[in-house]
């Protein structure tokens, strides 16, 4: 069972991801990738979704055009899990 | 230039698409897809991309896990267009 991140361990982790944002429903993290057409955000959302099927752990995302919106949360944690830290650290490899 | 479509091609191509639902912000029609899991649904959202690349026509979607959540509306046109209406049947025909 996975478990929320202490707010702690929380904080030590967000400070090593500055581009994401805290958001409170669902308790996660978010962030905003922009890309210069419908094709390299799309592209992107490939790259994320084989990562993520493979570790397990989906995002929650939407996108419009060349913009992609992306939070990462644990629902059976009941908030921002060390999943989400691991899977927001390889999306970051992605870019 | 695009135009919307008058109330009555709308209530006529609607008539052609019953899993649509009329949504209001924005103005277009908007179609819930629930699949076995993620490759599933993703698998999906990958087909679409690809015919909405070639009809430079996008939707406005999200995902989570299983689901997808998909809104057309023709942003030049300020509404519903026709290029909705033949994305819908598009997206239809991938099912």
């Amino acid at each position: 069972m996975i478990e929320k991140l202490s707010d702690e361990a929380r904080a030590l982790a967000l400070a090593n991801l500055p581009e994401w944002t805290v958001v409170a429903d669902p308790d996660g993290i978010s962030r905003r990738f922009t890309f210069p057409d419908f094709v390299a955000a799309f592209g992107f959302m490939t790259r994320v979704a084989i990562v993520a099927e493979k570790a397990d752990h989906h995002p929650e995302w939407s996108n419009v055009y060349n913009r992609v919106d992306m939070v990462l949360t644990t629902h059976d944690a009941g908030g921002l899990s060390q999943r989400d830290i691991d899977l927001a650290h390889q999306v970051e490899g992605l870019l």
